[in-house]
């Protein structure tokens, strides 16, 4: 699962098949295809599967202030899981066979993110404006994940989540 | 322009070709290439077009409230023009004769996009977190047009714009 979101991640949806995953995982081509008859199947399945470990580990963290889990949150975006998703998504719009997979993949995956943000954010969704400050502040991060797509935007990344940090505390209440 | 913009936002960078652009344009193949060397060329060119023509469209519009400013600015990433800009940057993560092209594009029209906002926000960036609060909502913009482009997001994004606008007037005071 981790080599078929690296190779996504690296190699981007044209470059990734069942044959260079298994190589890269040192199994044979054979075993992969058995688990997984399609690369669809393979790379669905692998994203969904690193994305829940990541949420897992989140939850895991120690209860800490907003701004740590702000930082936290934006972290997801800009690792290899967050650029094999976007190739993944990028692929999907163009390729009906896959846009259904991903669409469904993207629904799962995103509600679990808004209720593992709620919950470490500890926002009370039945405050005015609450709901709508989560998913604000995980759109955000997916925007940050995209501006350091192709440049280091870490440092500039930094200034603008501690800015919003202090928003999204109004936001909260 | 309008063609190469429309060709790469519904078919992505591995079905784009400068012939393919110049049929749906109405011209030929020859004057197209004449102009365009290269595919390179046509689309980074396009996109940065496109991009200073919506640029324009919106630094015209009649001065209005910081909300609407907000709407508007969210607006430029919902279009064909964000998908086609989202195609490029993801090609150039895996393609070495693309990528340097596009991060120039990109940190041109980002330059020029950050420009405007401040402007029609009116956002004093001599205000400590003003700056970082304009970026983080440019941020914002881009992961909403990311989060539009398998299924239509038009009913929530406008209930998270709607929040966000109130949390960038705090942020800009």
């Amino acid at each position: 699962m981790e080599a078929a979101v690296a190779c996504l991640a690296e190699h981007g949806w044209a470059g990734s098949t069942v044959a260079v995953v298994a190589e890269r995982a040192g199994v044979s081509r054979g075993a992969a295809q058995h688990h997984f008859p399609t690369r669809e199947d393979l790379f669905t399945g692998a994203v969904e599967y690193v994305a829940e470990e990541r949420s897992a580990a989140l939850r895991a963290l120690p209860v800490q202030g907003r701004a740590e889990v702000v930082a936290a949150l934006v972290d997801l975006y800009t690792g290899p899981l967050f650029r094999a998703a976007l190739h993944l998504w990028v692929a999907a719009s163009n390729e009906p066979q896959l846009r259904p997979r991903v669409t469904e993949l993207e629904a799962r995956v995103g509600r679990e993110t808004h209720r593992i943000a709620v919950e470490l954010l500890g926002a009370d969704e039945s405050r005015p404006g609450a709901r709508e400050t989560v998913q604000g502040l995980l759109d955000m991060a997916r925007g940050l994940g995209l501006a350091n797509l192709l440049t280091d935007d870490t440092a500039r990344r930094a200034r603008v989540v501690a800015q919003w940090a202090t928003l999204v505390e109004e936001g909260l209440g």
